[in-house]
């Protein structure tokens, strides 16, 4: 009757992108969980967000930049809200090791 | 603008009790970090929520028991649901360090 499951198990392998996956979906948020590997977003790209997005770095490391230039170094157990429609991007995630997300969108429209 | 917090930081110290601190609330959902230091639920109390709970053990373990008798342990990185009036209690938590949950609370009404 009551699944466990764990954020650290069952990661697909060989994927060359990030791996983003749904833990939870209800009407009004969605529980994500994202595994990088050394991944950061593409060149020019900017994560311009339709909805809130509550996140938490739960193992690694990462850098977020904002489109205001500034960075922020995220280690685990860091975690942060970022407003919908605030220009980011993943400037890196830890070489050699999967950082993995905790990523809960809500507050869309 | 944008603040970054840590689940591990930040957690009073020589507090005999477990600690329930709100991380976000919004309309529909709240987000809460607890922190335990080998507390039990108490002898013959039962958690029965008006809300969904989905939690996550981010460090140190943890069993839960459920009212049909199922025992669940919990390593760091394992989640679950527990349904609205599922009745459950915390067995252990692991003494000597802190085990730290991360909690969502949702649909309730």
């Amino acid at each position: 009757m009551i699944a466990v499951h764990n954020l650290f198990a069952g990661i697909p392998q060989g994927v060359p992108e990030e791996i983003f996956q749904e833990i939870l979906r209800t009407e009004s948020f969605r529980i994500e969980r994202i595994v990088s590997r050394g991944q950061a977003s593409p060149p020019g790209f900017w994560y311009d967000q339709e909805t809130e997005e509550w996140v938490l770095l739960v193992s690694g490391s990462a850098t977020l930049l904002f489109d205001d230039g500034r960075k922020i170094d995220l280690e685990p157990g860091d975690h942060l809200l970022i407003p919908r429609h605030l220009r980011h991007r993943v400037e890196r995630t830890a070489p050699g090791q999967e950082t993995v997300w905790l990523a809960i969108h809500f507050g869309g429209g």
